[in-house]
Protein backbone atom coordinates (compact mmCIF):
# COMPACT_ATOMS: atom_id res chain seq x y z
CA UNK A 1 0.00 0.00 0.00
CA UNK A 2 1.61 3.17 -0.92
CA UNK A 3 1.35 6.40 1.40
CA UNK A 4 -1.57 8.84 0.20
CA UNK A 5 -0.26 12.15 0.85
CA UNK A 6 -4.35 13.39 1.20
CA UNK A 7 -5.02 11.89 4.00
CA UNK A 8 -6.47 14.00 6.73
CA UNK A 9 -3.68 13.91 9.13
CA UNK A 10 -0.89 14.74 6.21
CA UNK A 11 -3.14 17.60 5.20
CA UNK A 12 -3.30 18.82 9.50
CA UNK A 13 0.26 18.29 8.98
CA UNK A 14 0.58 21.06 5.70
CA UNK A 15 -1.87 23.37 7.45
CA UNK A 16 -3.83 22.94 5.12
CA UNK A 17 -7.14 21.91 7.29
CA UNK A 18 -7.64 23.30 11.06
CA UNK A 19 -6.50 21.32 13.84
CA UNK A 20 -6.89 21.83 17.64
CA UNK A 21 -3.26 21.52 18.45
CA UNK A 22 -1.85 21.07 21.72
CA UNK A 23 2.12 20.16 20.83
CA UNK A 24 4.14 20.68 17.55
CA UNK A 25 7.31 20.69 16.73
CA UNK A 26 9.42 20.10 13.62
CA UNK A 27 9.13 16.11 14.09
CA UNK A 28 5.67 15.34 15.78
CA UNK A 29 2.77 16.95 16.06
CA UNK A 30 0.07 16.37 19.29
CA UNK A 31 -3.64 17.95 18.57
CA UNK A 32 -7.70 16.81 20.00
CA UNK A 33 -9.19 13.95 18.09
CA UNK A 34 -12.40 15.64 17.20
CA UNK A 35 -15.07 12.64 17.74
CA UNK A 36 -13.18 11.56 21.26
CA UNK A 37 -13.41 8.40 22.62
CA UNK A 38 -13.05 10.15 26.35
CA UNK A 39 -12.55 13.55 27.71
CA UNK A 40 -9.30 14.67 26.89
CA UNK A 41 -8.83 12.01 24.17
CA UNK A 42 -5.34 13.05 22.20
CA UNK A 43 -3.71 12.35 19.11
CA UNK A 44 0.11 12.25 18.77
CA UNK A 45 1.60 11.87 15.20
CA UNK A 46 5.13 11.91 13.69
CA UNK A 47 5.23 14.05 10.75
CA UNK A 48 7.25 11.21 8.67
CA UNK A 49 4.93 9.78 5.72
CA UNK A 50 4.03 6.43 7.02
CA UNK A 51 0.80 4.20 7.18
CA UNK A 52 1.21 2.03 10.19
CA UNK A 53 4.06 1.46 13.29
CA UNK A 54 5.76 -0.81 10.91
CA UNK A 55 5.91 1.21 8.35
CA UNK A 56 7.72 4.23 10.40
CA UNK A 57 11.95 4.96 10.58
CA UNK A 58 12.86 3.36 14.17
CA UNK A 59 14.22 6.65 14.94
CA UNK A 60 11.07 8.70 14.25
CA UNK A 61 8.93 6.26 16.47
CA UNK A 62 11.77 6.46 19.00
CA UNK A 63 11.33 10.43 19.33
CA UNK A 64 7.15 10.18 18.87
CA UNK A 65 7.20 7.94 22.28
CA UNK A 66 8.68 10.60 23.97
CA UNK A 67 6.67 13.15 22.83
CA UNK A 68 3.62 10.55 23.39
CA UNK A 69 5.26 10.58 27.44
CA UNK A 70 5.41 14.17 27.56
CA UNK A 71 1.74 14.44 26.19
CA UNK A 72 0.41 12.05 28.39
CA UNK A 73 1.94 13.71 31.50
CA UNK A 74 0.37 17.06 30.50
CA UNK A 75 -2.87 15.38 30.51
CA UNK A 76 -2.88 13.79 33.19
CA UNK A 77 -1.53 17.12 35.22
CA UNK A 78 -4.20 18.85 33.40
CA UNK A 79 -7.46 16.89 33.32
CA UNK A 80 -6.71 15.64 36.95
CA UNK A 81 -7.19 11.81 35.05
CA UNK A 82 -5.98 9.15 36.66
CA UNK A 83 -4.97 6.71 34.12
CA UNK A 84 -4.17 6.99 30.60
CA UNK A 85 -4.63 4.72 27.45
CA UNK A 86 -2.54 4.91 24.55
CA UNK A 87 -3.33 2.69 21.81
CA UNK A 88 -1.87 2.37 18.36
CA UNK A 89 -3.87 0.89 15.42
CA UNK A 90 -1.72 -0.64 12.49
CA UNK A 91 -4.05 -1.54 9.77
CA UNK A 92 -7.82 -1.17 8.94
CA UNK A 93 -8.61 -4.74 9.85
CA UNK A 94 -7.42 -3.44 13.44
CA UNK A 95 -9.71 -0.36 13.61
CA UNK A 96 -7.30 1.93 11.62
CA UNK A 97 -9.67 4.74 10.04
CA UNK A 98 -6.64 7.28 8.87
CA UNK A 99 -3.80 5.96 6.99
CA UNK A 100 -0.84 8.23 8.64
CA UNK A 101 0.42 6.38 11.50
CA UNK A 102 -1.25 7.85 15.02
CA UNK A 103 -1.32 7.24 18.82
CA UNK A 104 -4.36 7.59 20.36
CA UNK A 105 -3.62 8.87 24.31
CA UNK A 106 -7.22 8.42 25.92
CA UNK A 107 -7.94 9.64 29.58
CA UNK A 108 -10.22 6.58 30.79
CA UNK A 109 -10.91 3.43 31.42
CA UNK A 110 -10.17 0.70 28.35
CA UNK A 111 -13.71 -0.88 29.46
CA UNK A 112 -15.53 2.01 29.36
CA UNK A 113 -14.11 3.35 25.96
CA UNK A 114 -16.68 4.66 23.74
CA UNK A 115 -16.30 3.13 19.95
CA UNK A 116 -13.85 4.36 17.89
CA UNK A 117 -14.58 7.26 15.81
CA UNK A 118 -18.58 7.16 16.24
CA UNK A 119 -19.86 10.55 17.14
CA UNK A 120 -18.37 13.88 16.78
CA UNK A 121 -17.77 15.70 20.15
CA UNK A 122 -18.31 19.12 21.19
CA UNK A 123 -15.54 21.27 19.47
CA UNK A 124 -15.42 24.22 22.37
CA UNK A 125 -15.25 21.61 25.48
CA UNK A 126 -12.39 20.29 23.32
CA UNK A 127 -10.89 23.75 22.51
CA UNK A 128 -11.21 24.01 26.41
CA UNK A 129 -9.33 20.39 27.38
CA UNK A 130 -6.49 21.78 24.46
CA UNK A 131 -6.11 24.90 26.47
CA UNK A 132 -5.68 23.04 29.77
CA UNK A 133 -3.13 19.88 28.01
CA UNK A 134 -1.44 22.90 26.36
CA UNK A 135 -0.73 25.04 29.90
CA UNK A 136 0.26 21.52 31.21
CA UNK A 137 3.12 21.01 28.53
CA UNK B 1 3.49 4.80 44.04
CA UNK B 2 6.91 2.83 44.88
CA UNK B 3 7.67 0.32 42.37
CA UNK B 4 6.94 -3.40 43.57
CA UNK B 5 9.92 -5.82 42.68
CA UNK B 6 8.19 -8.48 43.62
CA UNK B 7 5.29 -8.03 40.80
CA UNK B 8 4.80 -10.87 38.21
CA UNK B 9 7.11 -9.24 35.28
CA UNK B 10 9.64 -8.01 37.34
CA UNK B 11 9.97 -11.69 38.74
CA UNK B 12 10.12 -13.11 34.85
CA UNK B 13 12.75 -10.42 33.83
CA UNK B 14 14.86 -12.13 36.76
CA UNK B 15 13.48 -15.48 35.42
CA UNK B 16 12.08 -16.81 38.86
CA UNK B 17 9.09 -17.64 36.92
CA UNK B 18 8.55 -19.11 33.68
CA UNK B 19 7.46 -16.76 30.44
CA UNK B 20 7.06 -17.88 26.70
CA UNK B 21 9.65 -15.64 25.50
CA UNK B 22 9.94 -14.17 21.85
CA UNK B 23 12.76 -11.82 22.44
CA UNK B 24 15.23 -10.90 24.98
CA UNK B 25 18.10 -8.78 25.29
CA UNK B 26 19.58 -7.09 27.83
CA UNK B 27 17.35 -3.76 28.13
CA UNK B 28 13.89 -5.33 26.81
CA UNK B 29 12.00 -8.59 26.84
CA UNK B 30 9.17 -9.90 24.92
CA UNK B 31 6.89 -12.83 25.73
CA UNK B 32 3.56 -14.11 25.19
CA UNK B 33 0.29 -12.92 27.15
CA UNK B 34 -1.15 -16.24 28.81
CA UNK B 35 -4.05 -14.96 29.19
CA UNK B 36 -4.33 -13.76 25.37
CA UNK B 37 -7.21 -11.44 24.24
CA UNK B 38 -6.83 -12.84 20.48
CA UNK B 39 -4.56 -15.58 19.25
CA UNK B 40 -1.20 -14.52 19.19
CA UNK B 41 -1.01 -11.59 21.87
CA UNK B 42 2.34 -11.04 23.03
CA UNK B 43 3.64 -8.27 25.60
CA UNK B 44 7.01 -6.21 24.96
CA UNK B 45 8.48 -4.90 28.16
CA UNK B 46 11.53 -2.55 29.16
CA UNK B 47 13.91 -4.34 32.12
CA UNK B 48 13.85 -0.90 33.54
CA UNK B 49 11.67 -0.87 36.82
CA UNK B 50 8.66 1.36 36.03
CA UNK B 51 5.13 1.02 37.02
CA UNK B 52 4.14 2.93 33.75
CA UNK B 53 5.38 4.56 30.58
CA UNK B 54 5.20 7.77 32.42
CA UNK B 55 7.28 6.73 34.92
CA UNK B 56 9.55 5.36 32.03
CA UNK B 57 13.05 7.19 30.84
CA UNK B 58 12.75 8.46 27.71
CA UNK B 59 15.39 6.81 26.89
CA UNK B 60 14.14 3.45 27.42
CA UNK B 61 10.77 4.52 26.05
CA UNK B 62 12.94 4.94 22.80
CA UNK B 63 14.29 1.57 23.29
CA UNK B 64 11.26 -0.36 23.69
CA UNK B 65 9.36 0.95 20.87
CA UNK B 66 11.65 -0.54 18.65
CA UNK B 67 11.73 -3.42 19.89
CA UNK B 68 7.64 -3.38 19.86
CA UNK B 69 8.36 -2.40 15.96
CA UNK B 70 10.43 -5.18 15.28
CA UNK B 71 7.98 -7.65 17.17
CA UNK B 72 5.07 -6.73 15.82
CA UNK B 73 6.87 -7.42 12.29
CA UNK B 74 7.52 -10.89 13.21
CA UNK B 75 4.02 -11.15 14.10
CA UNK B 76 2.98 -9.89 11.11
CA UNK B 77 4.69 -12.21 9.16
CA UNK B 78 4.78 -15.32 11.41
CA UNK B 79 1.21 -15.45 12.03
CA UNK B 80 -0.12 -13.64 9.02
CA UNK B 81 -2.31 -11.19 10.37
CA UNK B 82 -3.22 -8.18 8.44
CA UNK B 83 -3.66 -6.11 11.82
CA UNK B 84 -2.08 -5.44 15.39
CA UNK B 85 -3.79 -3.30 18.09
CA UNK B 86 -0.87 -1.57 20.28
CA UNK B 87 -1.80 -1.38 23.58
CA UNK B 88 -0.21 0.24 26.36
CA UNK B 89 -2.12 0.41 29.88
CA UNK B 90 -0.77 3.11 32.26
CA UNK B 91 -2.67 3.01 35.87
CA UNK B 92 -5.05 0.73 37.47
CA UNK B 93 -7.84 2.66 36.28
CA UNK B 94 -6.78 2.27 32.60
CA UNK B 95 -7.00 -0.93 33.27
CA UNK B 96 -3.64 -2.04 33.94
CA UNK B 97 -3.02 -4.89 35.97
CA UNK B 98 0.51 -5.63 36.66
CA UNK B 99 2.08 -2.94 37.94
CA UNK B 100 5.52 -2.97 35.47
CA UNK B 101 5.05 -0.71 32.20
CA UNK B 102 3.80 -3.10 29.26
CA UNK B 103 2.90 -2.68 25.87
CA UNK B 104 0.56 -5.24 24.57
CA UNK B 105 0.32 -6.66 20.90
CA UNK B 106 -2.57 -7.88 19.60
CA UNK B 107 -3.47 -9.63 16.24
CA UNK B 108 -7.26 -8.78 15.73
CA UNK B 109 -9.39 -6.27 15.32
CA UNK B 110 -10.28 -4.29 18.38
CA UNK B 111 -13.95 -4.25 18.18
CA UNK B 112 -13.36 -7.92 18.33
CA UNK B 113 -10.98 -8.19 21.14
CA UNK B 114 -12.07 -10.05 24.17
CA UNK B 115 -11.82 -8.41 27.62
CA UNK B 116 -8.68 -7.89 28.93
CA UNK B 117 -6.97 -10.96 31.13
CA UNK B 118 -10.16 -12.91 31.98
CA UNK B 119 -9.30 -16.46 30.49
CA UNK B 120 -6.41 -18.18 30.91
CA UNK B 121 -5.19 -19.45 26.96
CA UNK B 122 -4.52 -23.16 25.75
CA UNK B 123 -0.62 -22.97 26.97
CA UNK B 124 0.56 -25.19 23.96
CA UNK B 125 -1.15 -23.22 21.58
CA UNK B 126 0.26 -20.26 22.88
CA UNK B 127 4.08 -21.71 23.05
CA UNK B 128 3.37 -22.60 18.79
CA UNK B 129 2.60 -19.52 18.15
CA UNK B 130 5.65 -18.10 20.36
CA UNK B 131 7.99 -20.41 17.98
CA UNK B 132 6.76 -19.27 14.65
CA UNK B 133 7.00 -15.56 15.97
CA UNK B 134 11.01 -16.32 17.20
CA UNK B 135 11.47 -17.82 13.49
CA UNK B 136 10.38 -14.76 12.20
CA UNK B 137 12.49 -12.15 14.15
Amino acid sequence: MLYDDQNIFARIIRNEIPAIKVYEDDQVLAFMDIMPQAEGHTLVIPKTPAITLLDLPPEAAAYTIQIVQKVAQAMKTALDVKGIVLMQLSGASAGQTVPHVHFHLIPSSVHELGKHALHMGDQEKIKALAEKIKAAL
